[in-house]
């Protein structure tokens, strides 16, 4: 199983002289277990590894390899790249890139670190993190905090190319990694709390050039929806389906923000993702469903048409952005193998859609205590065939301004919010590192100034009542039935991302600091060890010199740690977080390390 | 040899409700081999060991076995405590104390953070550094940056009592830890780039009274000396000798700064420790031989009164501070037992006194490049006795003002600086981190503003040329004989503090970030580990419920690394180091990690 990775490395740049693409190399890259080239692992967005050097007879006596501080504290998500022999380290802002050299004990190749006005600090909602690099056409892609997209010469960190994507003084900030297909890069944007009109934007892979831009919300040439073609659960959207939810020109400040994860189907040609909350957190102030807001979006990437959207929560009371990553397997179902899509929404639904066209077959509670709906109605002849039927006590819509709406589950940060599952094609099944968390919510009128927080909700969070305590469980899911196979629980929210490998081992990082290693059949836990600081980070894999290593960052923060990182005690700041995580301070303090695992020689 | 640490800790407390001093429970506590109370492992500083579960067998072995983010950047000296079962963790600026519970996976018990100015940061010379805490009569002794001295009940890190020992707006700072001995607490002070009169200063350890202050220059009842009794090499020092080799009144603003390590001798009743360099340092501004700057000192704890001093470089013209280690041994010398001291000065010298007298007995180079000295003059009834020899060439002094004195060995920062060495019985060796670097010194005319830089020259520092190329040396050092035993090359300047163990093992860390593991008896390496950030900290050993642990504190910084620290790229910035170490950031960035290593179980 292990490839010469200079050889496949080698082989990819070289197919970049011939016409190829640059979703040939990454797809090539992908394949080699021993890389990690995109913060996903793959397109399909799997996190799972082939390698099973380490695997669930050997883990428990993993050791630390080596480290590496990043030289910056605050919330460190995503995950290093390893390309060739070479590990691309990113940090949060000001969102400093080093290149590690893998074959001289982690030596510093080069160091990028981008001139950032510290400004926008405080337009960043949920903690100065960046979800990481991604690698194409011999170029490292950042996409730092002010927006700013960067392309960096592989070898030497040179900038070959930069682009502005948007202003922070407008609220629009980034978080977000980047999608190297073809010959663009495909980035989003943040700003949901900021009243931005989001998008995802492509630009020239190359050059930088912007080639199309596709908004959440808007007339359909902003949003790139044919009124016929695009459909949503199989119908056609119709004209300016992004206009006619909303009232007058609310769309203009609609949010619907894109700084989750991409990921990309060769065959169909499509982009898959979701849009945030529709701006402000207060559901009375924008009547109607906010379209599209909230939604699973399949985007030509030629041409950035949607091919077809759905839309999860419609008018959002909540703040359940519909931005988690959307996994792309192909399963059986009814005895077809089937192009799947699945995907864990901050709502607690877990969703199975066919991935060709949009066709909703799983809408499951992934977490039992989520009471805002009963569920999804699946119909398909209903007239609310799709949507969640709301429990009036917890619409906040319904309970209206100034009213402190008790006891949802979940929370404002969902069942689950960025942090990323694995699925392993070996079990399939889906590892889902889960919150278990539960609120208050109270909108009040807000006015919206460009630049200016546009929240109008306070919150207050707190660990699920009447359950066991904790904050947080690590879930393995069958998305063919909508079912929870096991749960291991957590003390706090899981802000990690997973990593399956065909080891038999599934891995992810708890906000105390454990990397954690737990079997991918039983659930049961077969290594830990205290990093330095607490993990929202995503688990990775890669070889060298033929041995395999697991990498993950440490470093409290995102949103879930925003009391740590940003030094607030007020329990209801950090949009309610606060609080909820108080607890945190007695176990981990800030940081920002690399800790990289192998077994003993 | 593992005794209960509980016990051994109950039985120290106990101790005290009896008319018992501090120091009987410390002497306990530094003899129960489970702990590590002082910084320096015992009031002789001798940092070493008598565990042996890790030994130089098995070493090779080792493992992290818990890491632990300090939640601060930049450099990170000293190294954590531990008490029974609970590790004290410090930090640089803003000096944060941890109480870690050992028995719980290192969870944080409580957590200290002084409010301080940030304006002191620009007032201290060499990094935002901190040299630790020390316990003593249930508390846990913090010197803050700002010079606040803080007692914390051990237990609940409730302040206990708090006193100010100087004035940042003069130039006066910390960085040095404390001594807990008897009754009292006694504590230095830096700003000898700040023309500060320095002093040691004894507190009561149980209110924070002050209760003697000893100066390093200026009449007797300010240095806190007898002309009589008080010795210089056998003679009396005479009236007001701190003042009487200084030009009017530029004592006032001499310097002789007292930021390094402290040792006491029960038996004599004397504490030892070292001044610092003259005020400024362009040397033909101070004429005369600037006493009592750059001498060794032996003070009676009670009174603070001076037995005996040696002065080893009058009229100081290389910044090269006295304050370094000195380590109490008791070995034969001519066929007697005899209380010895033994210092390893920035000078490039290798000190052995008789500790009861002062009497000089050895004094030699321990880098062979040491080339502004041809050496010591030990004839006794010679009128230059004890004074080193000035080579013409390398005198900045006699080149003058404006004059760029090159090739001086070694740099400024001296054959060693702050980093202690350790000391073995039964190799009868001391272990030495040194400094193999070279520099350009060009004295220019300053004047004296209170609380602004008084430093007067301009430095450029190298690898020591015509040598192995690297910047450090770990030696191992005869220090009866004054020879050096072995010595291995190291890349950069080895500012870390060793360890030596019973298991024949030394151990340092490296401003590349290696835990290093070396023979103690022919220096081979046997392991070494690559911690998250350069190491300026010093490694310390202890056991918890049986097993033997190693820890570091990762992070660069001090002078050697202040480029990294403080961001500074002009080469001849940070008092000159920052050309010198510029290849540091190839392979470090900062940090502010605790690494904590084990045998596998
Ligand atoms: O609407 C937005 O634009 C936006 C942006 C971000 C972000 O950029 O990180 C988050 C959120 N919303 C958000 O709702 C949220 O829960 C969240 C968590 C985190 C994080 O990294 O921990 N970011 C964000
Ligand atoms: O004269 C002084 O007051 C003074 C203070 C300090 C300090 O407080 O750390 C250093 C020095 N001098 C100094 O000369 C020096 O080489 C030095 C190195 C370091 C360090 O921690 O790396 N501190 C200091």
């Amino acid at each position: 199983m292990i490839i010469n990775k200079f050889v496949a490395a080698l082989a990819g740049t070289v197919a970049l002289s011939a016409p190829a693409f640059a979703n040939d190399e990454i797809i090539k890259l992908t394949q080699d277990p021993n890389q990690w080239v995109l913060q996903t692992g793959d397109y399909a967005n799997t996190r799972y590894s082939k390698l099973n050097q380490i695997n669930k007879d050997n883990v428990s006596k993993l050791q630390v390899a080596w480290t590496f501080s990043t030289g910056v504290l605050r919330g460190h998500e995503g995950s290093p790249l390893v390309v060739g022999d070479v590990m691309y380290v990113h940090t949060p802002f000001p969102n400093i890139v080093y290149a590690l050299d893998l074959n001289n004990e982690g030596r510093i190749i080069w160091k990028y670190e981008p001139k950032q006005d510290p400004s926008v600090i405080p337009v960043m909602c949920c903690d100065t993190v960046n979800r990481g690099l991604a690698y194409g056409d011999g170029k490292v892609f950042l996409h730092q905090a002010d927006t700013t997209v960067v392309a960096l010469d592989m070898k030497t960190g040179k900038e070959v190319w930069k682009v502005v994507n948007g202003d922070p003084k407008r609220g629009e900030t980034n978080t977000a990694t980047v999608l190297p297909v073809k010959d663009k890069v495909i980035v989003g944007i943040s700003g949901g709390e900021f009243g931005v009109q989001c998008h995802v934007t492509a630009y020239d892979i190359k050059t930088g050039k912007r080639v199309w831009r596709g908004y959440s919300m808007g007339p359909d040439d902003q949003t790139l929806m044919d009124p016929v073609k695009t459909t949503h659960l199989g119908k056609p959207v119709g004209k300016d389906s992004g206009i006619n939810t909303w009232q007058g020109d609310q769309w203009k400040t609609g949010g619907g923000c894109t700084w989750g994860w991409y990921s990309y189907d060769p065959k169909l040609n499509l982009m898959y993702y979701g849009s945030g909350n529709p701006s402000t957190w207060n559901p009375k102030q924008r009547p109607g469903d906010n379209r599209w807001s909230m939604t699973i979006w399949g985007r030509d990437v030629d041409t950035g048409m949607a091919k077809w959207v759905y839309q999860m929560t419609p008018h959002d009371e909540w703040d359940f952005d519909g931005i988690n990553e959307m996994i792309l397997t192909d399963q059986e179902i009814g005895g077809k193998v089937t192009p799947l899509l699945t995907h864990f929404d901050r709502n607690g639904l877990g969703y199975t859609l066919n991935r060709e066209n949009g066709d909703l077959i799983v809408a499951e509670k992934f977490d039992p205590v989520v009471n805002w709906t009963t569920g999804v109605d699946m119909n398909k002849s209903s007239p609310t065939y799709g949507r969640p039927a709301v429990v009036a006590k917890y619409s906040t819509e319904q309970n209206g301004e100034d009213v402190n709406s008790k006891g949802i589950c979940p929370a404002a940060l969902g069942t689950k919010d960025q942090q990323p599952a694995a699925y392993s094609p070996k079990t399939q099944l889906f590892y889902v590192p889960t919150n278990h968390v539960c609120m208050d919510y109270e909108p009040f009128k807000v006015t919206y100034t460009p630049g200016q927080p546009y929240v109008g909700a306070t919150l207050a969070m707190y660990p699920a009542p009447n359950s066991h305590g904790g904050m947080g469980n690590f879930i393995a899911w069958d998305g063919k039935t909508g079912k929870i196979v096991w749960s291991n629980k957590e003390q706090f929210s899981v802000w990690s991302g997973a990593l399956a490998t065909a080891g038999d081992v599934v891995f992810y990082g708890t906000l105390e600091g454990y990397l954690k290693a737990v079997d991918s059949v039983s659930g049961k836990e077969l290594y830990k060890f205290k990093t330095p600081s607490g993990i929202i980070g995503n688990v990775m894999t890669y070889t060298n010199k033929g041995k395999q290593y697991v990498a993950i960052l440490s470093g409290v923060g995102g949103w879930a740690g925003i009391g740590l990182a940003a030094g607030l005690t007020d329990p209801n700041a950090g949009l309610g977080a606060v609080g909820g995580y108080a607890g945190l301070s007695n176990y981990t303090a800030l940081g920002g390390q690399l800790t990289v695992f192998a077994l003993p020689n």
